[in-house]
């Protein structure tokens, strides 16, 4: 089902494929235009100079991506760490700590990843099926993340006999969460395990796609409102801190999470909405690229 | 600039048009595949009963997304007038209450409506000029509806002594508002002025659409949070009130009114994402539609 790329693929120099894959014209849709038969383009100084922009802007999205993606997480360890005393599994707000961290980590950083796994000009010349693999792996790992997550809340909760599931950034949490196992487990039945039929595969890869960003929507969502949510608890004012409205180093610290958690989300969009980066299919006419998986290459 | 469409296209039956323009097949790229020179496409039953489908599936998420608007829209004035007290302009609570309203109904509701204009199938066979015009409009009255918001907040809040925009949901709030007012400027130079060069509007329009999606996630974002502060703030719990937790009618209401935000903008982006969806361009060779504004369909 899945073919390999040719072996000379495989040995081509990877700037020369990089260039050749990202075009800006080439690429702008679905299916790459055809050269006309007998024609090979030859090396067209402007065209060169427009896949090497093309290549250099995709580069430098997901170099920004990693760099908010490991600055959420960063931040996120330094709040509960350095603000919230530090991490523990003892039903204490130690235990708490973990909740936005891990949420932080799985339901939006590691699912950002993932997510752009496809747009890494590196992974294009190889089968799609190691990539695919890796892909639901990290997809599971985040999942799985984010469960222990949750399990660090609902079980602060129960020992401190808090009520669970009752604040609207619970129920759009929890809807992220459970939308996300179903994607996942959609995903891993339809579009991994063989027998799924190509006509169902077709058909759910843009619902697929669809969910796959609301999921990271939702998540944004839900921290956003769980760090302004915490901050308004934490920080009352008193005799032992100053209230949220000062914006003290803590919230100065929590809010910018926020904001880099977002500036993360719109750069995870950036690069899957844009149609110049999406993963060259398809295209044997030239040489360069086999079908690698051709049932995925229309819808 | 922009060429009408036929005078026979516009006398065409509507239903008609609509079969004719939302093929789940031809629709799929954003280049339709044009038929064999001398071949006219004959009365096939299993591709006009895949149109009738595409059209329905189209028709029906159109007014799932309307219904969602307008019931977010009820669900908002309904908290506010219900269990708030009602409307005013006089520094109280009853100022303050415009905002829910106001930012809901402007930055979500009459946003996402504006966003889904270009998918109406009634207004395909028409100029799009007319309809990039009251896609301006309706985004300028969605951004005066959420500045208008802003100021019954800050409003509220100076004569209250509060101070402003110190936490996460406003910082977020106050960011899609910017982003917000920067996409309508640079949208309204960019396509609506006759003196913007064509290659800036190619290389604008897929920043334009991806900022469009990205400023409804941050609104969004920012409604949840806001409903989610509020209620934290109102439902303290003690003697005339129910705490938070334990979920009284006004509490249900406004994570119900939550839910359904987020509900609308899902449907919203699977509207707007859905390539079968999308405004045909440029069929003059099957003479149904002219090429009404060419200068965007390869963007």
């Amino acid at each position: 089902m899945h073919q390999e790329a040719p072996a000379a693929l495989s040995s081509a120099p990877l700037l020369f494929q990089l260039i050749q894959t990202s075009s800006g014209t080439e690429a702008s849709t679905s299916r790459p235009a055809r050269p006309k038969p007998g024609l090979r383009p030859g090396p067209n100084i402007k065209d060169t100079g427009s896949r090497m922009r093309g290549t250099l802007g995709l580069s430098l999205s997901l170099l920004v991506c990693l760099t908010l993606g490991l600055l959420c997480v960063g931040l996120a360890c330094v709040w509960s760490s350095r603000f919230r005393g530090g991490f523990g599994w003892d039903g204490s707000g130690l235990e708490f700590n973990w909740h936005p961290v891990l949420m932080t980590t799985g339901l939006v950083v590691v699912y950002g990843y993932a997510s752009v796994l496809y747009r890494v000009p590196m992974t294009w010349g190889q089968s799609k099926l190691l990539w695919k693999l890796l892909h639901a792996v990290l997809m599971l790992v985040a999942l799985l993340l984010s469960v222990v997550g949750l399990c660090a809340v609902f079980d602060f909760h129960n020992k401190n006999h808090i009520p669970n599931i009752y604040s609207l950034h619970s129920w759009v949490g929890l809807c992220a969460v459970l939308l996300f196992a179903v994607q996942w487990g959609a995903g891993f039945s339809l579009f991994l395990l063989p027998w799924s039929p190509l006509s169902w595969r077709k058909a759910f890869k843009p619902v697929h796609v669809w969910l796959g960003g609301s999921i990271l929507g939702l998540s944004i969502a839900a921290c956003i409102s769980g760090i302004n949510e915490k901050l308004f608890f934490v920080l009352k004012g008193g005799n032992h801190s100053q209230p949220y409205s000062d914006l003290p180093s803590e919230a100065m610290l929590a809010n910018s999470l926020g904001i880099v958690i977002v500036a993360f989300g719109l750069v995870v969009l950036y690069v899957l909405t844009n149609k110049r980066w999406q993963r060259p299919e398809a295209q044997p006419q030239d040489g360069a690229y086999a079908p690698l998986n051709q049932e995925e290459t229309d819808s």
